[in-house]
């Protein structure tokens, strides 16, 4: 089940960094969704490549072609397939890299695992070009969740040194989460917008790249989604998560800051406001025994910097097994925690969809 | 597929808290297994409540009874169920508690997921008494691994403020886990242990109780397990993890350091030691890609304090829509990252012969 | 996935023939189901060997023991788990046939596909006993179709030479159904019930075995259900359906006989009766592009003669790789067709329960 | 779990007749299968509309054009998407018929299924056109089998009331099975091309249509594919078959035929051919408890007669409740079941690849 995700709403993924294309198959979609294509190439266009030189300099459109799916501008119910060209392919800064196995990059683990017929251009199947069809899923999902009155977002915690103000995860407001998918940096400190910039362009000039925190939220949410044991919202939005490229961890609600706590403290004391059940804190991050409680979903990821850097570093070139001085020459962007924004929002988005169905 | 998890295996867990048993099947094991029965009880030993203060005082014996799967003492390759009998049953701790929805723990949720029919008696089907199926479930697993050569292990890293050194993610050797399966308060540095019990043994007496934070590896995994984009290991891992109670937060390798890190410092050189291929640093975990590559894989998990405390709390009284003053009655253990030792030990087993097969 | 099935159910079954016990865990169950324990029973009773010459002297009561699940008297939506004990097991009788490989039988594919390992007792795992927690299984689900208005049923179409009338598709009541599922050889003809019962009489007095067609019909069950491709109404109920040990074919509405119709005459008119839509004839039986269309839905399901029979028969000594001749002493039904009447409505139960919920 | 398929390799189908395009994605496919892209071509050729009278007179040429998952010749391991774009559309054929339920068709099932919204036009995701991405899917699984020395063919057993002769499935070959799949009608008995040619073109001039049942056999597949209970391996060819539009019923072996016979007839005595094991007859159809016995596979498909008839016939208007004369336009099959033949094959082919993986 490597590229293929979902319970109720299947998604298939397909597709190479430098092959035809990129695509999706969403599968289970309920029928008579109405669909703004307009609110898709926004989510698109939050993603893409080449907007400027915080960016990989790779140009893309990333225009999506609906396949199926969607007749007279609703989902059908039966399966809408997105297919999203690659336009600005230079596999020759590739070619000459085949043998070399990038450190703290799949090519050695993806030589192993297919034998040698992967398509190692520009990371192939491992690319960070795959999210473009996971945006193009979750923003179809997003429009079934919007219907539901429920608001998705994330902001950069931290990238490097530099850290934005978390949010109460008792008291996220919708219009932030919104103001989040219209920021370029979404931060809530907008003064730091500044010194985020500058740390990854340090980093870019260092011929090196930044790793960051997202935080991630969700309201609206109804309560009662998710299953023990294996069906818990942490599992399944983690699931979802790790499948990002370069996500190295990823935490709900107080998450490893629960280890310092007591369980007086630790615990959120549910009250009663009109008929509405409501936690006074949120520690938990929405979730209790894997179950939405009606609180704002919070989760914290992590992104590793970029693996692709301008600086010389030893490779292992696998024909001879022995390392070798590396200057990888291909584009990248300095700092990835920035598009991936979008992408956890596609994921949560994607995740709960799937529960809600 | 709430209580199902698995994609080549696959273990079917059920059972309450206080009904006849828990137990579990596991379907898709391969035939000719031999099983060490002796090896199946020291496992479900390390998960056993009511062995000291530091656990609940809540006695059972859980002796597995092996219902179907293994004939003159090996795996037949059909399915294997596992049953444990609840013992020792005091359901009128919990009966008056039916309306009161307790801080922390999954009363509420569990009460509207399943719309008030769910056995709310000590937890029921959320309890962490479901964590001893899984333990049974991952003691055949190690067996089969084992046999691999593969060993895993997890040592408490942290409980409240006290921290036991971390692994060197390098360099973790077999011996070393398999000395954490031996000892009842597994940690690297030995002198902490006695700092250790006082600091759940302060949570006890306070009628409070502590979190803690557990870090798990595993060496002589082979390269090439897992795949993109969501079948990574980190994954899988998270999606089995995040199924035990109380846990909040997963991070693999440097984790939520990597935030920290440039690109060229995070990045693990590969290097070869004869036809082996290694990494100089693991800040990845032994995973790139999504697939392992060979090296050990470490993660740590937070785990939250145990919700259930002596303390007097307030409680939400569904039935009148307000909030009261509950003293929890139950036994609980004032420490449940004590425990949850062998389970991470068992979710690992579980994953990485999933991969394997 | 090997005894594991379904997709909003799951149900997962364990056991060997002479074993401890068989059982059953299902997944998913929704809560507040109300469940009748006396129904459970009636229909284990339908199933159960040793009640007269026309099934096997094998005497079994096969009471479940439910395990988990059920709470006051009604589902609680985490996994039922029910067991059957194995009272009468005369594992002797086996013992002295593992190196021969009976004709007919899986002794031959289940040592090649579980390389030796199989409890190859009374058939193990590929025992007809395993039908018994199916139709536990069904049971549950039965009761819950019954709510929503459904009722299925199944008689004898055919054994050997003696036909039953067949249902008419487009007409089928109710009642009819009803009146199957309390007979002990259900017919409409109810004048050849004799005639089967002699028909069976005269392969056991052979020391033969006889095979058999049952006709199932499904009333009441709601337009809309199953989905292209490969969810069709068709694929999951002959999916379940081969499940049963010796089914080896099964047609829907018209079946094979379509072969021989001109589409003027196999396409059945839609008419408006009301605000109900209904079809003249009903050749498809019930079921268009794989979807129901509110009429009854019809299969036939045929039976092979029970492998097992007394009649000397040359078997494989695998031991030795030559042929020899064996007469089996085990117990057996002389027509199995009979017993597996509840299994089919079971069967189906499972299947329309799964595709309603 | 609609349009996707599979357990170890998954393949997800998407399109409707008269959009863009109709693909699929195959996910799971082992890395290095040399593809050889004319046999795909050849393939694609048997099944392609528009080559005779005998099929619709539809034009599509049904290159497929490969999006991912090939690299250099060889599968990648990643997702394979191949996708067949729709050229010959005249969807005015059908924009007049959105409110008619035409017989024996899924539009009134399609209707309920899809709350209205689903592409009406040529049946949209219900039509026969979805089986080319099927036969493009199963073309890739080919190219595997073959490699491993396994043959799939199927021919024509009977079309209306022309019978051709039965395979003797103890002793079927590999040459009559590539010979079936060089052939625009393949039959055994070649001097009732003719009468076959007859039947479909009379039934063509009446303005109706015809059904048939083929036959399908592989051989040299392994001994020990498949498992008790749920992935029989006549579950699972019945699970994909049934996904074939048209299809009303399956046997195995001698089928339907096991009613009439006694155990002692049916059961296929084992033998030893040197160290191979064979059976003397084939009445399981290669198949023992839901297990490959090294026999050839066998068995029996009938496909009804298309719906679409040019004779006018009365369809429900369902905007109006009333019934109404109907002359159906659109361009169809006098005999659906002569191009079922290589869908047929690849079906076979995928389960077949699906279980050795």
């Amino acid at each position: 089940m490597s590229s293929i995700w979902g319970e109720k709403i299947k998604i298939s993924v397909f597709g190479e960094s430098h092959g035809i294309a990129v695509g999706v198959v969403i599968d289970g979609l309920p029928p008579g969704i109405e669909i703004d294509t307009d609110k898709i190439s926004a989510e698109m266009g939050r993603r893409k490549p080449g907007r400027d030189r915080y960016s990989t300099p790779r140009n893309e459109s990333d225009d999506v072609e609906i396949i199926s799916g969607i007749f007279n501008g609703h989902t059908t119910g039966t399966p809408l397939c997105g297919i999203i060209k690659n336009m600005d392919i230079r596999s020759k800064d590739y070619d000459a890299m085949k043998k070399f196995m990038r450190p703290g990059h799949a090519d050695y683990t993806g030589h192993i695992r297919y034998k040698g017929f992967a398509d190692y251009r520009g990371g192939g199947h491992f690319s960070g070009r795959l999210t473009a069809p996971i945006v193009f899923a979750g923003a179809i999902a997003y429009q079934y969740l919007q219907k539901k009155g429920i608001t998705i977002g994330t902001h950069i915690l931290k990238i490097g040194s530099i850290n934005d103000e978390p949010l109460n995860p008792a008291k996220v407001s919708k219009d932030l989460l919104n103001k989040f998918r219209d920021m370029r940096f979404p931060v809530i400190s907008t003064e730091i917008e500044e010194k985020i910039k500058d740390e990854i362009e340090n980093a870019r000039k260092d011929l090196d790249s930044a790793g960051g925190i997202l935080e991630t939220a969700a309201v609206n949410v109804p309560a009662g989604l998710g299953s023990p044991m294996f069906c818990s919202v942490e599992s399944r939005l983690s699931g979802f998560v790790f499948s990002i490229p370069a996500v190295k961890g990823i935490e709900f609600g107080s998450g490893f800051k629960f280890a310092e706590m007591r369980g007086s403290k630790a615990n959120d004391q549910f009250t009663a406001d009109g008929s509405t059940v409501k936690t006074v804190t949120n520690h938990s991050g929405g979730i209790n025994g894997g179950i939405t409680n009606g609180m704002p979903v919070v989760f914290r990821t992590v992104i590793r910097p970029t693996p692709s850097i301008g600086k010389p570093q030893q490779a292992l070139d696998i024909s001879k097994m022995e390392s070798t001085e590396l200057k990888i020459q291909g584009r990248h962007d300095p700092c990835i925690a920035v598009r991936a924004v979008p992408v956890l929002d596609a994921a949560a988005a994607l995740v709960f969809m799937d529960l809600l169905l």
